[in-house]
Protein backbone atom coordinates (compact mmCIF):
# COMPACT_ATOMS: atom_id res chain seq x y z
CA UNK A 1 0.00 0.00 0.00
CA UNK A 2 3.03 2.26 0.63
CA UNK A 3 4.00 2.07 -2.98
CA UNK A 4 0.55 2.44 -4.23
CA UNK A 5 0.31 5.65 -1.94
CA UNK A 6 3.57 7.05 -3.66
CA UNK A 7 2.26 6.92 -6.69
CA UNK A 8 -1.16 8.85 -5.82
CA UNK A 9 1.29 11.64 -4.58
CA UNK A 10 3.06 11.61 -7.83
CA UNK A 11 -0.71 11.81 -9.33
CA UNK A 12 -0.91 15.42 -6.94
CA UNK A 13 2.49 16.58 -9.14
CA UNK A 14 0.62 16.51 -12.55
CA UNK A 15 -2.42 17.66 -11.18
CA UNK A 16 -4.50 14.29 -11.09
CA UNK A 17 -6.65 12.88 -8.00
CA UNK A 18 -4.51 11.51 -6.03
CA UNK A 19 -5.71 7.63 -6.08
CA UNK A 20 -2.57 5.13 -6.80
CA UNK A 21 -3.20 1.54 -7.52
CA UNK A 22 -0.48 -2.02 -7.52
CA UNK A 23 -1.79 -4.93 -8.83
CA UNK A 24 0.87 -7.84 -7.80
CA UNK A 25 1.26 -11.43 -8.64
CA UNK A 26 3.34 -13.97 -6.88
CA UNK A 27 4.98 -11.29 -5.11
CA UNK A 28 5.42 -9.54 -8.53
CA UNK A 29 4.27 -6.33 -8.86
CA UNK A 30 2.38 -6.27 -12.22
CA UNK A 31 0.95 -2.99 -12.56
CA UNK A 32 1.42 0.42 -10.98
CA UNK A 33 -0.85 3.29 -12.01
CA UNK A 34 -2.92 6.68 -10.64
CA UNK A 35 -5.35 8.24 -11.69
CA UNK A 36 -4.89 9.98 -15.48
CA UNK A 37 -8.21 11.73 -16.14
CA UNK A 38 -7.07 15.15 -17.09
CA UNK A 39 -4.15 14.23 -18.67
CA UNK A 40 -5.57 11.16 -21.11
CA UNK A 41 -9.06 13.14 -21.50
CA UNK A 42 -10.10 9.86 -20.92
CA UNK A 43 -12.82 9.40 -18.55
CA UNK A 44 -12.70 5.91 -17.16
CA UNK A 45 -9.03 6.16 -16.74
CA UNK A 46 -9.30 5.83 -12.47
CA UNK A 47 -6.12 4.06 -11.38
CA UNK A 48 -7.60 0.70 -10.89
CA UNK A 49 -8.93 0.41 -14.76
CA UNK A 50 -5.37 1.30 -15.91
CA UNK A 51 -3.59 -1.02 -14.15
CA UNK A 52 -6.21 -4.04 -14.89
CA UNK A 53 -5.43 -3.14 -18.70
CA UNK A 54 -1.61 -2.72 -17.66
CA UNK A 55 -1.58 -5.93 -16.57
CA UNK A 56 -3.91 -7.98 -18.76
CA UNK A 57 -1.44 -6.67 -21.41
CA UNK A 58 1.67 -7.80 -19.46
CA UNK A 59 -0.38 -11.30 -18.72
CA UNK A 60 -1.71 -11.72 -22.37
CA UNK A 61 -5.27 -12.74 -20.53
CA UNK A 62 -8.09 -10.74 -19.71
CA UNK A 63 -8.59 -13.35 -16.46
CA UNK A 64 -6.39 -12.18 -13.52
CA UNK A 65 -6.48 -14.86 -11.39
CA UNK A 66 -3.76 -14.88 -8.54
CA UNK A 67 -3.51 -12.12 -8.11
CA UNK A 68 -4.02 -8.74 -5.35
CA UNK A 69 -4.94 -5.18 -6.32
CA UNK A 70 -3.96 -2.36 -3.62
CA UNK A 71 -5.77 0.44 -3.94
CA UNK A 72 -5.87 3.81 -2.01
CA UNK A 73 -9.24 4.24 -2.33
CA UNK A 74 -11.99 2.67 -2.48
CA UNK A 75 -13.32 1.90 -6.16
CA UNK A 76 -16.09 3.68 -7.49
CA UNK A 77 -18.97 1.30 -9.67
CA UNK A 78 -17.05 1.74 -12.76
CA UNK A 79 -13.90 0.08 -11.33
CA UNK A 80 -15.64 -2.41 -8.66
CA UNK A 81 -17.60 -3.72 -11.95
CA UNK A 82 -13.85 -3.90 -13.42
CA UNK A 83 -12.83 -5.71 -10.73
CA UNK A 84 -15.49 -8.60 -10.94
CA UNK A 85 -14.94 -8.71 -14.61
CA UNK A 86 -11.15 -9.29 -14.76
CA UNK A 87 -11.96 -12.13 -11.81
CA UNK A 88 -9.29 -10.11 -9.61
CA UNK A 89 -9.36 -12.58 -5.97
CA UNK A 90 -8.38 -9.96 -3.79
CA UNK A 91 -8.78 -6.28 -3.00
CA UNK A 92 -6.89 -4.69 -0.49
CA UNK A 93 -7.95 -0.63 0.11
CA UNK A 94 -7.33 2.46 2.07
CA UNK A 95 -9.99 5.06 2.74
CA UNK A 96 -13.63 4.50 2.17
CA UNK A 97 -15.46 6.63 -0.32
CA UNK A 98 -18.32 8.41 0.89
CA UNK A 99 -19.82 9.46 -2.62
CA UNK A 100 -18.72 6.61 -4.90
CA UNK A 101 -17.70 3.49 -3.06
CA UNK A 102 -18.91 0.25 -4.63
CA UNK A 103 -17.11 -1.94 -2.21
CA UNK A 104 -18.94 -1.49 0.95
CA UNK A 105 -19.81 2.01 1.00
CA UNK A 106 -23.07 2.97 -1.66
CA UNK A 107 -22.45 -0.80 -2.70
CA UNK A 108 -21.11 -3.81 -2.55
CA UNK A 109 -20.91 -4.54 -6.15
CA UNK A 110 -17.06 -7.00 -5.77
CA UNK A 111 -19.05 -9.07 -3.27
CA UNK A 112 -22.31 -9.38 -4.89
CA UNK A 113 -23.22 -13.05 -4.81
CA UNK A 114 -25.40 -12.78 -7.90
CA UNK A 115 -22.33 -11.25 -10.64
CA UNK A 116 -20.08 -14.50 -11.85
CA UNK A 117 -17.18 -13.20 -9.20
CA UNK A 118 -16.58 -12.57 -5.97
CA UNK A 119 -13.69 -10.51 -4.30
CA UNK A 120 -11.73 -11.14 -0.98
CA UNK A 121 -11.49 -7.67 0.62
CA UNK A 122 -9.48 -5.73 3.16
CA UNK A 123 -10.48 -1.96 3.50
CA UNK A 124 -8.95 0.74 6.28
CA UNK A 125 -5.16 0.30 5.18
CA UNK A 126 -3.24 3.38 5.38
CA UNK A 127 -6.63 4.97 5.13
CA UNK A 128 -5.52 7.91 7.09
CA UNK A 129 -2.78 8.22 4.75
CA UNK A 130 -4.81 8.24 1.71
CA UNK A 131 -7.64 10.06 3.07
CA UNK A 132 -5.83 13.03 3.85
CA UNK A 133 -3.42 13.19 0.58
CA UNK A 134 -7.23 13.79 -1.11
CA UNK A 135 -8.38 16.29 1.37
CA UNK A 136 -5.06 18.36 0.81
CA UNK A 137 -6.22 18.17 -3.15
CA UNK A 138 -9.07 19.27 -3.13
CA UNK A 139 -8.87 22.54 -0.51
CA UNK A 140 -5.68 23.59 -2.60
CA UNK A 141 -7.89 23.19 -6.07
CA UNK A 142 -10.47 25.23 -4.73
CA UNK B 1 -30.29 1.01 -32.62
CA UNK B 2 -30.26 -0.58 -36.01
CA UNK B 3 -26.44 0.68 -36.72
CA UNK B 4 -26.27 -0.91 -33.07
CA UNK B 5 -27.39 -4.15 -33.54
CA UNK B 6 -25.07 -4.06 -36.88
CA UNK B 7 -22.48 -4.13 -35.10
CA UNK B 8 -23.06 -6.64 -32.99
CA UNK B 9 -23.55 -8.79 -35.22
CA UNK B 10 -20.25 -8.19 -37.20
CA UNK B 11 -18.69 -8.87 -32.79
CA UNK B 12 -20.39 -12.52 -33.95
CA UNK B 13 -17.93 -13.19 -37.12
CA UNK B 14 -14.72 -12.81 -34.59
CA UNK B 15 -16.07 -14.91 -32.19
CA UNK B 16 -17.04 -11.50 -29.83
CA UNK B 17 -20.24 -11.68 -27.54
CA UNK B 18 -22.97 -9.72 -29.89
CA UNK B 19 -23.30 -6.53 -27.95
CA UNK B 20 -22.49 -3.47 -29.62
CA UNK B 21 -22.68 0.50 -29.34
CA UNK B 22 -23.46 3.75 -30.69
CA UNK B 23 -22.70 7.34 -29.38
CA UNK B 24 -24.75 9.99 -31.19
CA UNK B 25 -23.80 13.88 -30.61
CA UNK B 26 -25.66 16.70 -32.82
CA UNK B 27 -27.26 13.58 -34.87
CA UNK B 28 -23.69 12.59 -35.79
CA UNK B 29 -22.26 9.55 -34.70
CA UNK B 30 -18.76 10.07 -32.51
CA UNK B 31 -18.72 6.53 -32.11
CA UNK B 32 -19.10 2.94 -33.12
CA UNK B 33 -17.86 -0.18 -31.36
CA UNK B 34 -18.74 -3.96 -30.21
CA UNK B 35 -17.32 -6.38 -27.70
CA UNK B 36 -13.92 -7.02 -28.11
CA UNK B 37 -12.76 -8.86 -24.80
CA UNK B 38 -11.18 -11.94 -26.49
CA UNK B 39 -9.15 -10.76 -29.44
CA UNK B 40 -7.42 -7.32 -26.63
CA UNK B 41 -7.31 -9.38 -24.38
CA UNK B 42 -8.73 -7.14 -22.22
CA UNK B 43 -11.27 -8.09 -19.77
CA UNK B 44 -12.77 -4.12 -19.62
CA UNK B 45 -13.23 -3.94 -23.69
CA UNK B 46 -16.96 -3.97 -23.35
CA UNK B 47 -18.69 -1.81 -26.33
CA UNK B 48 -19.77 1.21 -23.92
CA UNK B 49 -16.04 1.16 -22.55
CA UNK B 50 -14.82 1.34 -26.11
CA UNK B 51 -17.57 3.74 -27.40
CA UNK B 52 -16.88 6.29 -24.23
CA UNK B 53 -13.07 6.09 -25.06
CA UNK B 54 -13.31 6.53 -28.55
CA UNK B 55 -16.08 9.91 -28.29
CA UNK B 56 -13.51 11.45 -25.45
CA UNK B 57 -9.79 11.25 -28.17
CA UNK B 58 -12.64 12.48 -30.96
CA UNK B 59 -13.75 15.32 -28.85
CA UNK B 60 -11.04 15.86 -26.56
CA UNK B 61 -12.98 16.13 -23.52
CA UNK B 62 -13.92 13.58 -21.01
CA UNK B 63 -16.94 14.73 -20.39
CA UNK B 64 -19.48 13.63 -23.11
CA UNK B 65 -21.93 16.28 -22.74
CA UNK B 66 -24.88 16.72 -24.97
CA UNK B 67 -24.80 12.43 -26.54
CA UNK B 68 -26.70 9.29 -26.09
CA UNK B 69 -25.14 6.26 -25.93
CA UNK B 70 -27.52 3.05 -27.66
CA UNK B 71 -26.31 0.11 -27.40
CA UNK B 72 -27.89 -3.72 -28.10
CA UNK B 73 -27.67 -4.81 -24.02
CA UNK B 74 -28.38 -3.13 -20.86
CA UNK B 75 -24.63 -2.30 -19.11
CA UNK B 76 -22.87 -3.75 -16.47
CA UNK B 77 -21.73 -2.16 -13.04
CA UNK B 78 -18.63 -1.18 -14.85
CA UNK B 79 -20.22 0.16 -18.24
CA UNK B 80 -23.42 1.82 -16.19
CA UNK B 81 -20.08 3.40 -14.09
CA UNK B 82 -18.39 4.69 -16.99
CA UNK B 83 -21.28 6.57 -18.32
CA UNK B 84 -22.36 8.29 -14.98
CA UNK B 85 -18.12 9.38 -14.75
CA UNK B 86 -18.54 10.29 -18.57
CA UNK B 87 -22.04 12.69 -17.74
CA UNK B 88 -23.61 11.07 -20.90
CA UNK B 89 -27.13 12.31 -20.54
CA UNK B 90 -29.03 9.62 -22.44
CA UNK B 91 -29.05 6.08 -22.80
CA UNK B 92 -31.02 4.10 -25.01
CA UNK B 93 -30.52 -0.15 -24.79
CA UNK B 94 -32.25 -3.31 -25.93
CA UNK B 95 -32.43 -6.23 -24.48
CA UNK B 96 -32.18 -6.04 -20.17
CA UNK B 97 -29.70 -8.70 -18.75
CA UNK B 98 -30.97 -10.90 -15.83
CA UNK B 99 -27.06 -11.46 -14.93
CA UNK B 100 -25.60 -8.23 -14.51
CA UNK B 101 -27.67 -5.48 -15.71
CA UNK B 102 -27.08 -2.05 -13.54
CA UNK B 103 -29.29 0.28 -15.33
CA UNK B 104 -32.66 -1.21 -13.86
CA UNK B 105 -32.37 -4.64 -13.63
CA UNK B 106 -29.82 -5.50 -10.56
CA UNK B 107 -28.86 -2.16 -10.10
CA UNK B 108 -29.73 1.03 -11.18
CA UNK B 109 -26.46 2.82 -11.27
CA UNK B 110 -26.75 5.09 -14.36
CA UNK B 111 -30.01 6.93 -11.94
CA UNK B 112 -28.64 6.63 -8.25
CA UNK B 113 -29.47 10.22 -7.03
CA UNK B 114 -26.35 9.24 -4.42
CA UNK B 115 -23.99 9.48 -7.30
CA UNK B 116 -23.17 13.06 -9.25
CA UNK B 117 -24.71 12.32 -12.29
CA UNK B 118 -27.99 10.71 -13.91
CA UNK B 119 -28.81 9.35 -17.25
CA UNK B 120 -32.30 9.86 -19.01
CA UNK B 121 -33.14 6.00 -19.94
CA UNK B 122 -35.24 4.05 -22.33
CA UNK B 123 -34.70 0.85 -22.55
CA UNK B 124 -36.65 -2.26 -24.47
CA UNK B 125 -36.38 -1.00 -28.09
CA UNK B 126 -35.26 -3.91 -30.31
CA UNK B 127 -34.77 -5.88 -27.33
CA UNK B 128 -35.89 -9.08 -29.03
CA UNK B 129 -33.39 -8.65 -31.94
CA UNK B 130 -30.91 -8.07 -29.86
CA UNK B 131 -31.50 -10.95 -26.97
CA UNK B 132 -31.55 -13.51 -30.20
CA UNK B 133 -28.51 -12.64 -31.02
CA UNK B 134 -27.09 -13.40 -27.91
CA UNK B 135 -29.02 -16.47 -27.02
CA UNK B 136 -27.80 -18.09 -30.57
CA UNK B 137 -24.54 -16.88 -30.15
CA UNK B 138 -24.03 -18.42 -26.40
CA UNK B 139 -25.84 -21.77 -28.01
CA UNK B 140 -23.33 -22.31 -30.75
CA UNK B 141 -20.47 -21.51 -28.23
CA UNK B 142 -21.33 -24.71 -26.14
Amino acid sequence: MQQALELARKAVEIGEVPVGAILVKDDTCIAATHNLREQSGNPIAHAEVLAIQEASQTLGNWRLTDTTLYVTLEPCPMCAGAIVLSRIPKVVYGASDPKAGSAGTLYNIVQDERLNHQVELVSGVCAEESSALLKSFFKNRR
